[in-house]
Parts: structure tokens; sequence; C-alpha cells
């Protein structure tokens, strides 16, 4: 019996192995084709990807020169092999972060160099025993010197490969001249072939498709607005109709692009310490003020916050709410999220062209502020009577949050306007449009935000449309605000 | 009159100049004091980096005896300076670190020098014309494929620095391959002095006072429970009281620890990415389910965005609240973040000690539970004929999003409980205690957590305290809650 059955489970198992052993090209194959389409979409998200990867072959094989060609290797001989290290080492993504690798790894090999030659004269004045102890009690205390000060924030970001190319290379000299006479030619050959390496990855880097830093850090803040205002744009539609129709929100589904600001943090400030070492460059000159874009992104993270918030409480089937308040405030609400998303886009917009954002956006921040003070009214207003707190308490706190997210993309806006003040952009040349020629307000809308698509559902909704006539970027804009701020009670419950 | 002026010029500025150089003793005795501060403050808040700093200093040194010695110089050449090289880029703080990286320079070298001395035969078939051609071809074929592969996320975590290492070999074997004969001594010798100078990086990591970078993850994520545990706690205190007295919170003010949880997210997933090349150490095993900490961690995260939403309510003064409102939902709301606090203390507690929250953990989840329903019946009896909405919406949104962060808590919970299954946590030794022969509650409650510290107010509150007093964790639980959850109507709001 049991000699049957471990028979039977060897019989088993090579069943198994041999049908593992079949199937195997099958699975080699269906890993090679989700392998390659993995390939295919990384380089399809980003290009640039592809490009950067030949630029570091190219790098690679023109500095392997100094070892084919005879007449340089002559010069340098097997110090050819610090150029190739170099390029590997120091070759980056961006143009930024490799000027900042190159020039850290230049500036402390000859700093390190040059002490490690004091050092090793020091030593030598201790005699053939006294020597080495000397050398090594120096490189101890340098080496732990400079690892303890590569834990400070400030030279952790700018410096951390400096000092470690420092410490690499004064142990190195220091330790090697015990051994090699000819140190001064060695640190030489060596210094030059470092520095030909470095050049050779800086040139390639800025001058065959360049990847700069501090454009990607534009760009990625602006995109992080748009997200934002994608989001924002199409809340009130989405929030407040499915529910009309089935339950909460099962219909349509609100965009979760601006999940990727939570944690943007630390890309950002990694892409603004690159874009300080890169020299100007298109639209960008050299002190471009990089550190204020991660103010904005601080801002705009703080908003996705806000959003995260509105999301668990939507997402959640806690309480059911009152169909009938969520009415009172739909209006006010909808036009809130609206309308930060439409001063989101603006100023995206604006950061994209680099043109002063000051009349498209405070419009519309303007007009969020407006609906801010309705939605006051509208709840000061509402009859509660009959209604239990439970069921409103969920759009209402929606209604709350979305009150803070207005102020954050006011805070936004200043942001981006201070930025356009430090950053010299130019004045919005759409500016004499607004002047009382201008064709009918809807139309002008229509040209300038083509990109306003399908699941902005402002349009379904005639309450909203009103408004959005009413509230103009118009020389009377002002006073339109103004009627805003004080509606006539009845007016206003008849609009929301 | 102009050159008036230009001597007057002249003369401020060698005037400026001069009270310059007169400062610059003050000036250069106040930065080397500040710099002393900041050196002693950055040694003080982990004396581990100072540890950490004299480790790499006696690495270097004993790596340099490969120089110093003769015995062992005779037998390794010039290829001694790879060990330092390596140490001095191998060597991380954390032991994961430091394990990760050697490995993956041991690894990647020999690999790469393999590929190489096989590229270098291929190539020399082509004759002495065709050889630099077709190596110059092959490394650039090699080094644009790996550095393409560097952008796979998955191989950007783990192998990022073997593949560097990978690309540097084989363009250092390759090329060199041209010009040495010897090539297979000298890829011996180099990748012996590497696994040497790994060798030694490791032991010292491993021995010297090791920081391991699982024992660091499994504080952190226990460190920013507490974190968030602290602000829950104090909450209700200080947001119902504050206001009773002076206004919006401007006599206590909310702790912030939470906000370093906002970011966390980069530091945790480069810690685990580490810990997963650690072997087992103290009460850590070898395969420990270092992947669960990220949970935990992003549902903590998420927490913590919850408490930043109510932050940016409580800090906004747009309407002023109703301090009658306020007053009724103020028992349930304290109790419930007062126990969402407890249950992540406990939870804390128990990762810190490595032992099954169960018991304690849940009675607080249980609670919290309670205190919610409390609150939704504590909303629907409330009157609202004289009240307006708008001073009642800032307490309302604060309790509503009280109720994301007791769901929130819930999922933590489980999160820790699911950890404990996983890394096989000791079962409690308290839970026999847990008996109809136990000490009254409150006695029982004062002994298991002894760090409840002085900012909890919930012994303040009468009401509270007869909550904790019903809800046990004795078998009566489970009927105590059902009590919770139909009050009788004139009770419930006698005890809110």
């Amino acid at each position: 019996m049991d000699i049957d059955s471990t028979a039977q489970d060897k019989a088993r198992f090579f069943a198994g192995a041999w049908g593992r052993v079949k199937a195997l090209p099958g699975k080699l194959k269906a890993k090679v084709t989700s392998t390659a389409k993995s390939i295919k979409r990384l380089g399809q998200d980003d290009p640039r990807r592809l490009t950067h990867s030949l630029k570091v072959g190219l790098a690679l094989t023109l500095v392997s020169l100094l070892y084919y060609a005879r007449p340089i290797y002559d010069g340098f001989g097997v110090s050819g092999m610090w150029a190739v290290l170099t390029v590997v080492v120091v070759f980056e993504f961006t143009v930024g972060g490799t000027l900042s690798k190159s020039l850290n790894r230049g500036f402390a090999t000859f700093l390190a160099g040059a002490l490690g030659l004091g050092a090793d004269y020091f030593a030598s004045l201790f005699g053939k025993n006294g020597e080495p102890i000397v050398l090594g009690i120096l490189v101890f205390l340098l080496a732990a010197a400079a690892t303890f000060s590569r834990f400070f924030p400030r030279i952790k970001a700018r410096y951390d490969y400096g000092v470690l190319i420092f410490i690499l290379t004064f142990s190195l000299v220091a330790v090697s001249g015990y051994r090699v006479n000819e140190l001064v030619v060695l640190a030489h050959q060596r210094l030059s072939t470092i520095i030909m390496g470095g050049a050779t990855c800086m040139l390639i880097s800025i001058f065959v498709c360049p990847v700069w830093a501090g454009e990607d850090l534009h760009k990625a803040i602006a995109s992080n607005l748009e997200k934002l205002a994608t989001y924002l744009e199409g809340f009130g539609g989405v929030y407040f109709q499915s529910s009309e129709s089935d339950g909460m929100g099962t219909g349509k589904s609100f965009p979760q692009g601006y999940k990727s600001i939570l944690n943007s943090k630390s890309s950002e400030e990694s892409l603004a310490n690159f874009a300080r070492w890169e020299p100007g460059h298109g639209r960008f000159r050299l002190r471009h003020p990089w550190k204020h874009y991660l103010k904005i992104g601080a801002l705009a993270r703080q908003c996705a916050y806000q959003i995260e918030a509105i999301n668990g409480c939507i997402g959640s089937d806690h309480i059911q709410g009152s169909e009938e308040f969520k009415g009172k405030i739909e209006g006010s609400c909808t036009r809130m999220s609206a309308e930060c998303g439409k001063t989101l886009k603006a100023l995206a917009r604006s950061m994209k062209t680099m043109t002063d954002p000051y009349s498209s956006a405070n419009t519309h921040v303007e007009n969020s502020k407006a609906a801010m003070k309705d939605l006051k009214f509208a709840l000061k207003a509402a009859s509660l009577e009959n209604a239990d707190l439970a069921a409103i308490l969920p759009a209402a706190t929606v209604g709350s949050i979305l009150v803070e997210i207005v102020k954050c993309v006011e805070k936004i806006s200043e942001a981006v306007h201070e930025l356009s003040q430090l950053a010299h952009f130019k004045k919005e040349t759409v500016e004499p449009t607004v002047s009382p020629e201008k064709p009918p307000q809807l139309l002008h809308r229509g040209i300038i935000q083509p990109v306003l698509d399908g699941d902005s559902t402002a349009n379904d909704n005639v309450v909203i449309t009103i408004h959005e006539i009413i509230s103009t970027d118009s020389p009377e804009n002002e006073k339109a605000c103004d009627q805003h701020q004080v509606p006539k009670p009845g007016k206003k419950i008849e609009a929301l």
C-alpha cells in the first residue's frame, strides 16, 4: 500500500514535471511577449528614455576611443579607464543631474587630489615606519568626517556625490602614494581623463536631445494643476447627478489623476535641485526662481489632500443623504468646484505659455468666492424643520470641504502670480479682447478653453449656464460679483 | 559733480569693505558656533550617524592595509585600489543597503567580466582592423540596452546599482582587453579585491553596531501610528474646549507631528526594499512580511490626509460656529477620536512588543464604532428650528471626517492583525486577565495604558467616563454595544 502510493506519487511527479516541460515553450513565449509589451509601453510612455539610452551608449563608445586610438592611449595609458568610469557613473537622465554630478566629481577630485598629495608629503616626514600609521589615521579621520557631513540635509541635497568622490579620491591618492612614485603625473592624468569623460557627458546631454530638469519641473507643476482642475470641473456634475439617478456615484466615476499628486514631493524636490545646476535654456533664464515651484507644488498637494478627504466622504455609504438638501446646495457647490477648476486650468495654461495669468484666473477666483457666499446664503435660508441632520451631513461636508478648496485655489493663484512676476512672464496678449466690442461671452469662452471636455457637465445645467453668463470677465465683472455678494433672497433661492 | 559723486561712491565702497573686514572675525565666530551647534544637533538626533561615520573610516583604513602590507600588495598590485573604491561606494547607512549594493556589485562584476571576456574573444575573430569596430558596436548596444532596463520600476528598485556596475565592468573589460594581454589575471585580481572590499563592508555593517533597515521600518510605522494617536487622543479636548474659552483654537494647539506622515511614502519604500536583503536578525526572521508594512503605511497616510482636512476646516474662520450644536456632538466626537487614538496606541504598542493586538485594540475599535452610532443619533435628535445650517457646518464637517477616520483606523487595525498573523507575533500574555475575576475596567485600563498622557482630556468629561465603564472588554461587551445601537431616546440625549 505504502509502496503503491509512493509509486503513484512518483508517477504523478513525473507527469507533472513533463507537463511543465511541455508547457515551457508556451510559457516562455508568453513571458517574452509580455516583456516585449512592457518594454514597448515604457518607451511609448516617455520616448526620451530611449533617446537617453542611446546617448549613454554614444558617450561610452566615444570615450572608448581613448583606449582604441594609439596616440591618445600613449598619452593617458591605463588612466583612460577613468574616463569610461566617469561616463558610466555621471550620465544622468536630465541635464541638471549630469551637470551636477560632473561638476561635483571634477571639483571633488581636484580638491581631494591636492589634499591627498599634501597628506602624503606630511606623512613622509615621519619616516618609513611612521608613514603608513600617519596615513591610516588621516584616512580614518577624513573619511569619518566627510561621511558625517553627508547627513547634513543641505550637503545631502546638492553635494552628496561630491563628498563621496572626495573620500574616494583622497584615500586612493593618499594610499597609493605610498607605492607609486610618479604621483603627480598620475594625479594629472587621472584628473584630465575625468574631465574628458565629464565633458563628453555634459556636451552630449546638453546638445543631443537635452532633457532639462527645469522644464520637467515646470511641466510637472502645470500638469498637477491640470489634474486638480479636471477633478474639480467634473466634480459637481458627477456628484450631484449620479446620486439623482442611481444611488451613490456608481454611474460616472471621478477622475483619479489627482492621486499621483499626493506623493509628488520627493520628485519635485530632486528636479528643483537639478534645475539649479542648469544653464539658461529656452524660456528659462539662468536664475529662474525654481524654489518657487516647490511652493506651488506644496499648495497643489494641500488641495489634493482636501480632494482625497472629499473622495473618502463620497465613497462611504454610512448615511443615506437627503436629496432635497443636496438639491438646495447643488447650484453653488457645482459652481464653486467648476470655477475652481477653471481657475486652475487658466493658471496651468498661463504657466505653459508663460504669460501673466492675472485677468483670466482672477475672474474665476472671484466667481468661486461669490459662489462660496451663495452657499452660505443657501445654507442660512434652507428650512430644516422636517429634515434630520444626519441625512444632511454628507452633502454639507462636501460643501464645507469645497470652501476649503476655494481658499486653497486662491492661494495657488496668488503663488502663480508671484511666480509670473519673479520669472518675468510676458503680459497676456488676449487682454485687448477684453473690451466692449468683444463677442458674446459664451463664444469667447469657447475659444479660450477648447480643452473643456465631455465630462464637464456644466452645460447640462441651465442654472449654471445663467451664472456663467452673468459672471463675465468684462469690465462689468466687479458689479456682477457685488450682485453675487448681496443677492436678493427671492432671486437667490430661485437661482439655486 | 560727476567726479565728486564717484569719489563719494568710492569712499563709501571702501568704508563698507573695511566694515565687512572688521566684522569678519565676529561673523566667522558666529558661523563656526552655529555650525558646531548644528553638528551637535545632528549627532544627538540620531547617534547612529556618528557610529556610521566611524564605521566607514574603520572599513577604509582596514582595506588600505591591502596597499600598506607588502605581501598583500605583491599579490594584488594596483588592483588593491578596487577594494578602496568598493568600500567608499558600497558602504550604506543600513545593513540592507550595504548588502544590496555589495551583492549587486559582486554579481554584476562577475557577470559583466565573463561577458566582457566573451565579447573580447568574439571581436578578436574579426582581425586587427575589425576588432575595435566590433567592440565599439557591442559596447554601444549593451550600454544602451542596460541603461534602458534601468527605467523598469522593478529593476530600478532592486538592481539599479547592479546594472550600473554591469555597464561599467563590461565596458572596462571589453575596452581594456584590446590593450592588456593578461586579461584573465586582471579580471581575477579585480574580482577578488572587490569581494574583499565588499566582504569588509558587509562584516563591519552587520557586526559593528548594525543599523537594520527592517527594524527602522518597523519602528517608523509604529511611530507613525503613535503620531496619529497623539493627535486623535488630544483632538476632542483641544477642539471643543478651546472654542468654549477663547474663539478658535488659539489656546492649546494641535500636535503637528502627523504632518511628517504625509510624505513618508518614498522613505518607507526604500527601507522595505533594503529590508528584503537583510538576514534574520533579532525578532525578525529572514522572510519577514516587509511588504505588508507598506500597506499599513499607506493606510496611515490615508488617515493623515483626513486629519489634514480636519486641520484645514478648523484653521479657517469662514463661518462662526454654533456653540450650542458643538456642545451636542461634543461627547460622541470626543469619544470617537479618543477611542481611535487608543486603538492606534494599542496597535503601535503591539507592534513594538510584537504581540498580537487582538483583545486590546478590538475593544477600542468597537467603542469608537459605538460612538459613531451615538453621533448619528445625536444628529437625528438635534433640534434645528432656531439654528442656521451655516453655523452648524464647521462642527458637522469635523464630525463627518471623524467618521471617516474611524473607518480608516478600523482598516489599520485589520492590517496590523494580518501582519501579526503573517509575522507570527506572540499571543498577548495579558489575555488571561480578560476573565470574570478581573479588576474593575477603569483600573485595568490604567495598567495596560501607562502612556495615557496629560493632554488626553477624557477624564475631564463625566459622560465619557461613564461610557468607558459601560463598554468594557468583558463578555458583556457585545450586549453593551447593542445597547449603544438602540438607545432609549431620553437616555441618549441625557448622556450627550
